[in-house]
């Protein structure tokens, strides 16, 4: 037992008299090591030999972390639900019925051979945060709800249920689980013939606030405690054909062909080239390359691959695409090839509530913790409620910025730290 | 009838009397309506709706135009067999029993939907001109092998089956027919379990000619009849491995990327440079590529992809590929990445005959025709009789160089020149 939590024990000890959040003592802390503890056990729902977590969505290690972690927040004294499109909901009253619900929450469904912390760190920090809040008979003016979004990893399936409701398209997806999107909200105890249920407008919500790893090596590079996350970067993708012409590698002269390869790869360079050449937090990266037919002896007649830009800002990703086809005009002309680029998707930027920020670095800073203002590069819950009402993010450091990968860490103490600082942030918020 | 086929009609009148073809009037030409018939013919054998050629070797089609050739080599008074190996081979006595034997000849099988000129071009043609010697009763002075290697287009197989035997790893490979090399053999009529009988030894050939079509566009863009071959290119494969790491495309900063693409991507565009940075004929190629995990959304961690290099010179196959290795490593050092080269293939290269050159040359200008001395960019069957014997090379025009496709094509005129010269060049070599 430490200081803090010391402290927190004489006010565990105080009789059980409601306080309001904005008496509440701005001491207080939650219990880091059962946090932590939570973290480890949920942990083993889907456990891989190399260390990491293998928990689709709608899997069974996906059904039996849900169990386990409603367990969890029946114990913080919440009245827990699972909605129409499956979500896990807990919630709390609020002394002051008028007002709408704060909403903090996160996901525990990873990728296939991921790691233990994305998605998980913020849900079990959400429990944590209410679990001390009643344990600390600490009574919110706002109703509260802790959401579990269900399938986050296949395309933040959960809060787009919420947000925008899902189609009949999305419901057909088939997911890793094998099991289409449909098939999964009913194995885990949603509704998806009354999926309107599960649909909120914009103003049901006070607002929404997610903890976070940042899944970037910015804050462990610099040994910055706490991401003050300015919005959710908009992301956009492109499927890119180059069509050159097939012929024999032997006995086709350097100069008569029309190489879909080299173009690709003249095309991949000047991704980096155009991206790299101007200030910011804008990436872009080809994912995908293939070349058909793909083989020693025949000069490449096709290639499929790939484009990926995201930034906060959707007017630069347009100046970026546009100086990308600039280049690639160039490309085909000295190539003698054609690109096509064909969108996929073209999720906007999302930023966060200026206010929300403020009170999240203001928490932060009165913890004693260093702050930085940053973009999120990868995508969230948070997005899709974005939609809905204001949003905050708190992020806290990935070791060598390395997730969806076994390897992916976060120590305990960041992790305590980011879940007091979303404990904090909500009773501020609250006031 | 035209002019040319009037004399020769003259000359077929000419009673039944043998004449050496020291004796032969150099006006002999061969049936060229008639070749390009039993061309015709042969493409019905495996014929795609794209009006190409699928018969790949070992397949139902390859065994039916088998029969089909070997009917046309009896017609043209050979004695026919197929060798251990599968091979066909038809042959005829020479009048000096103490000669060892003259050989012509190509391959009937194709690549998967390939053309019907590959080849098929060359082995029509050397039964045609055996079939005018028959008809003209031209008797040569060597004994004369018209052959039809079986599976060049898995990699030479019978020519190496003669020149240096199989091995049981060739034997077990499984081939686009789906059979093994050792199956495909014993269903084509060979016994590959009896081989060692179809070996050559050096000395046991007097000198190997093959007519092909050129299956590169520079006798079609130089408009020149005939190709003297001055050799095989040796043929050098690496599949070559880029490591990188994977990791977020959204949250890693440009900065902070192993990206295995983008150093892959390098790596096709520097050997595109130092291979067009020399003068001569070499030719790079990289035709393969493929990105790991290969999603839109990771930075990919790693690279599988491919280099052929091509030239008559080995020495200078080497200097490239050393040069190719210097820009790499400036590559790996730029991009925080790995490469690795592990060669597949390294077929040397086979030089023609000075004097079966000057031969093929020379009977060609006599017949009027254009020529140009060039390398074949692609393997044959003679770069493994090289080994056995002095080989010649014949080729024809392929029209914008496209082979292996079901748009190959090769005039019929151009086809008949060709063959005309293997007829000349055969009596010639046999003086």
């Amino acid at each position: 037992m430490n200081r803090r939590e010391f402290s927190l024990s004489l006010l565990a000890a105080v009789p059980a008299i409601a306080v309001s959040a904005r008496q509440s003592p701005p001491k207080l802390r939650l219990n880091g090591e059962r946090l932590n503890a939570h973290l480890t056990e949920l942990a083993r729902f889907g456990k891989t030999p190399e260390g990491g977590t293998n928990r689709v969505a709608y899997s069974e290690t996906d059904l039996q972390a849900r169990l386990y972690a409603m367990n969890l927040m029946r114990q913080a004294k919440l009245e827990v639900s699972i909605d129409a499109a499956g979500n896990i909901i807990g919630r709390s009253r609020g002394s002051d019925a008028t007002l709408k619900p704060l909403m903090i929450g996160s996901h525990i469904d990873s990728v296939p051979a991921g790691g233990s912390y994305d998605g998980q760190v913020g849900s079990m920090g959400a429990i944590e945060a209410t679990q001390t809040l009643a344990e600390n008979n600490v009574r919110l003016r706002h109703p509260l709800e802790v959401v579990l979004f269900q399938n986050e990893e296949g395309g933040t399936i959960g809060s787009a249920a919420i947000s925008r409701g899902l189609t009949e398209k999305d419901l057909s997806i088939v997911t890793n689980s094998k099991k289409t999107i449909r098939e999964g909200i009913k194995f885990i105890g949603g509704d998806p013939d009354n999926l309107a249920g599960a649909v909120r407008k914009k103003g049901d919500l006070a607002g929404y606030v997610e903890l976070h790893i940042e899944q970037g090596g910015i804050l462990h590079k610099e040994k910055i405690n706490i991401g003050v996350v300015e919005g959710i970067v908009g992301v956009y993708w492109w499927d890119v054909t180059v069509e050159g012409f097939a012929n024999h590698a032997g006995t086709t002269p350097m100069n008569q062909r029309q190489d879909a390869l080299l173009a690709a790869a003249k095309y991949v360079d000047a991704v980096n080239r155009v991206v790299t050449s101007m200030p910011g937090r804008q990436v872009g990266t080809v994912g995908k390359i293939q070349a058909f037919p793909g083989a020693f002896n025949i000069v490449p007649g096709k290639v499929t691959t790939s484009l990926g830009l995201r930034d906060m800002d959707a007017t630069k990703i347009q100046m970026i695409f546009e100086k990308i086809q600039v280049e690639v005009r160039q490309i085909e002309t000295v190539t003698g090839t054609k690109f096509d680029f064909k969108p996929i998707s073209d999720s906007q930027p999302a930023p966060t509530d200026a206010r929300f920020r403020r009170v999240i670095d203001e928490a932060a800073k009165q913890l004693g913790l260093t702050t930085k203002l940053m973009p999120s590069g990868a995508g969230h819950d948070a997005q899709e409620i974005a939609a809905l009402c204001p949003i905050g993010m708190i992020f806290v450091p990935s070791r060598d910025g390395i997730s969806h990968s076994p390897r992916e860490f976060s120590r305990p103490e960041d992790i305590t730290n980011g879940a007091n600082v979303l404990l904090h942030t909500l009773m501020r918020l609250d006031q």
